[in-house]
C-alpha cells in the first residue's frame, strides 16, 4: 500500500464513498443496515467459503490495488466453483493501517466492481478496521448450487478419471518471477499475469454439477490439492507427470530447468480446478468443459488405497517431487 | 498475543487439532471441504454479518485469548440479535504473526468452544494465514430470522418510544480502566468484565420480533447508533440522559466525575440492544423483555425532522455531548 498520507476519511465516510456504490439495495440496503439479508429459495443449498490475504504474505506492498482486490474476491468464487456454486455475494472485511490513501483505497474500489459486473456478484456487507501494519483483507463468499448437488472432496472413487482445467504452475513461476528467483527469456508477462489474476473457472460449473464425483481448486498445489481429496474420499491417486498441461511459457521455464517441475506440481495458486470423473464420463465432461470454453485434461487415475498421490515419470516411475503442499502459512 | 516461541504446526495441522474440532458435521462436514454447505428453508431468510477485530487496535496483546474469541464471535452475534435473527453458525479468519503459540492458541479455541455451547452455534468454515504483525480475527456470522421479518434500522416512526436494553457506558469505562485512563474506587471488576465480555441479547430476539418498529446493536455509542436509526428512518430522536440505564459502578463513576457522561453516551462496545418500539406497544415491550430475562429501559423517543439525536438534561435542555460517535478506525 501506498505510503504517501494525505486527508483521509472515517470509517462512515470510506463506506459512504467506496462501498456503498457496490452494494445492491436487493439484501444489502446499501449497506445502511448492520446485516444483509438472503430470502432462501427452496430448491437450492448454499455454499459459504472464507478466505483471507494479508500484505507482504499474499501480495505485495507495490501490487496494484485493483489487482489486490480482484484477486481476493477471485479465489473465494473459485473456491465456489469448484463445489458447482454460483456465486451471487460476498462480505468484505478490511484492515488498513494509518497509511492508507484515498487514492489506493479508489482504485481497490474499481478493482471490485470490475469483477462484481464481470462475474455477477454484490457486495453484502462487512467492516472497516484499522489494522495495525498491513493491509488484511477477509472475503466470505456465497454461492448457490441446486438441492444436494453441492460437490464435495469426498466422492472420488477408484477408477475415476482424474482432470484439471487450464493450465498448471503458471502462477507459482510467476510468483517466482515476482520475487526476482526467476528469470525467463519469454512469457515472463504471461506468467506474472496468472499469478496476479487467476481466473475463477465459474462456466465450468454446470459440467462439474452434471459429471463430478469429487472436486477442488488448486489453490495450495496441484499434488496437494489432490492429495486432500484422496484423504477425504479415503483414495489414491496415480498422476503422470508428462500428461499435467503447462503454458507454452512453463513449458519454455522447465525446458530450461526441469527442477522446476517441483514448482510447477506443487506451486500454488493456478485456482485451476481438480476433479474426478468417472472413467465412463471422461468423454462428455471432457467435450461438454471444451464447450463451456475451459480446457480441460485428464492427468490420471483414482485407485484403491490410501497415501500421497503417485505422480509418474515418461517411463512410469515414481518421481519424488518433495514437500506435497504448498501453504501460505 | 504472547510471544514465546515453540514448535508450531502448520496450517493443515492448526486447523486439524484446534478447528475440526469445533466444526459440526452438519453442513461444515467436519471442516474437510472446501466450503460449508446450507440446506435453504422455505419459511425463513438468511442474516449474514461480519466483524473484523485486530490486536492492538480492538484488544491488547496480553487479553486472554479466550476472551479475544469470545469478544470476536459475540459482536457478530449481537448484530444478530439486534436484527431479530437467531444464530446458526459462523466462518472465521484468522490471521497469526510468526509468534504465536501453542499456548495461545489452545486457549482461543476453548473460548470458541464455550461460546459456541453458550449460543448453539458451530464453525461452517473459515481460513487460516500468516499476518505480518498482529493477530486478526474476522468472523461471518449467519443467522435465521422468518420470511420478511429482519427488523432493519429504517422502521422508526415519530412517536415511537426508544429502549435500550440492560445498562449504557460500563464497556467504554472499562476500556478506560484498561488503558489506565480512569480509576474507580468500587466496580473496576465488574466495568472490566462488561468491556471484555459482551452479552448478545439474543433473548430478546422474540421480543424484537413481535415489537420492533427498527433496532441496531449499541457498537459504537448511543447517541451514533441511534443516529445511524434516525438517518436511516429519515426521523429525529429526543433522549434524557437522566433515563438512559446505568450499573451501579457506572453511577459511582459518574457521581465522581461528571464529565464522563459523554463517554458514556458516547463510548463504544456496550453490544445491548437500541429498539424503537410504537408507543402503543412499549408497555408489552418492557414487559416481555423482562419476562425474556433482559431487562429494557425507555429513554425516548422519535419525532419528525431529521438531524442528530437531542439529549436533554434533567430541566429539558439539550446537552451538548461532543462527537456524536465512537469508531474503532
Amino acid at each position: 500500500m501506498a505510503a504517501k498520507r494525505g486527508r483521509r476519511p472515517g470509517e462512515f465516510e470510506l463506506i459512504e464513498r467506496y462501498f456503498r456504490p457496490l452494494a445492491g439495495e436487493r439484501g444489502a440496503f446499501g449497506l445502511t443496515d448492520d446485516a444483509a439479508l438472503y430470502r432462501q429459495r427452496p430448491h437450492e443449498d448454499l455454499v459459504f467459503t472464507s478466505d483471507m490475504v494479508a500484505e507482504g504474505v499474499h501480495f505485495f506492498p507495490d501490487d496494484p490495488p485493483d489487482t489486490v482486490a480482484r484477486k481476493a474476491l477471485r479465489v473465494n468464487l473459485s473456491d465456489l466453483a469448484a463445489k458447482g456454486a454460483v456465486p451471487f455475494g460476498y462480505l468484505l472485511s478490511l484492515g488498513l493501517p494509518g497509511e492508507w490513501t484515498e487514492a489506493w483505497m479508489r482504485k481497490f474500489a474499481v478493482g471490485l466492481k470490475t469483477d462484481q459486473a464481470r462475474y455477477d456478484v454484490t457486495l453484502l456487507g462487512g467492516d472497516t478496521i484499522r489494522a495495525p501494519d498491513a493491509v488484511i483483507i477477509s472475503v466470505t463468499a456465497i454461492g448457490r448450487v441446486p438441492k444436494g448437488r453441492m460437490i464435495m472432496r469426498s466422492g472420488a472413487r477408484p477408477g475415476d478419471a482424474i482432470f484439471v482445467s487450464g493450465t498448471i504452475g503458471d502462477a507459482a513461476l510467476g510468483l517466482r518471477l515476482r520475487q526476482g528467483r526467476l528469470a525467463v527469456a519469454k512469457g515472463a508477462k504471461y506468467l506474472l499475469d496468472r499469478y496476479l489474476h487467476p481466473e475463477p473457472r465459474l462456466p465450468l460449473v454446470p459440467v462439474l454439477r452434471r459429471h463430478a464425483t469429487s472436486a477442488i481448486d488448486v489453490s495450495d498445489g496441484l499434488v496437494g490439492d489432490l492429495a486432500h481429496i484422496c484423504e477425504v474420499s479415503g483414495v489414491g491417486a496415480e498422476i503422470e507427470s508428462l500428461r499435467v498441461p503447462l503454458s507454452t511459457a512453463a513449458r519454455r521455464a522447465l525446458v530450461d530447468d526441469y527442477s522446476l517441475l517441483s514448482i510447477v506440481l506443487n506451486g500454488g495458486d493456478d485456482y485451476e480446478v481438480l476433479a474426478t470423473v468417472a472413467a465412463s464420463a471422461a468423454g462428455g465432461f471432457a467435450r461438454q468443459a471444451r464447450a463451456a470454453g475451459v480446457p480441460v485434461t485428464r492427468i490420471g487415475r483414482i485407485v484403491s488405497g490410501e497415501g500421497p498421490p503417485l505422480v509418474k515419470d515418461a517411463t512410469g516411475q515414481p518421481i519424488r517431487i518433495g514437500a506435497t503442499s504448498h501453504t501460505h502459512f
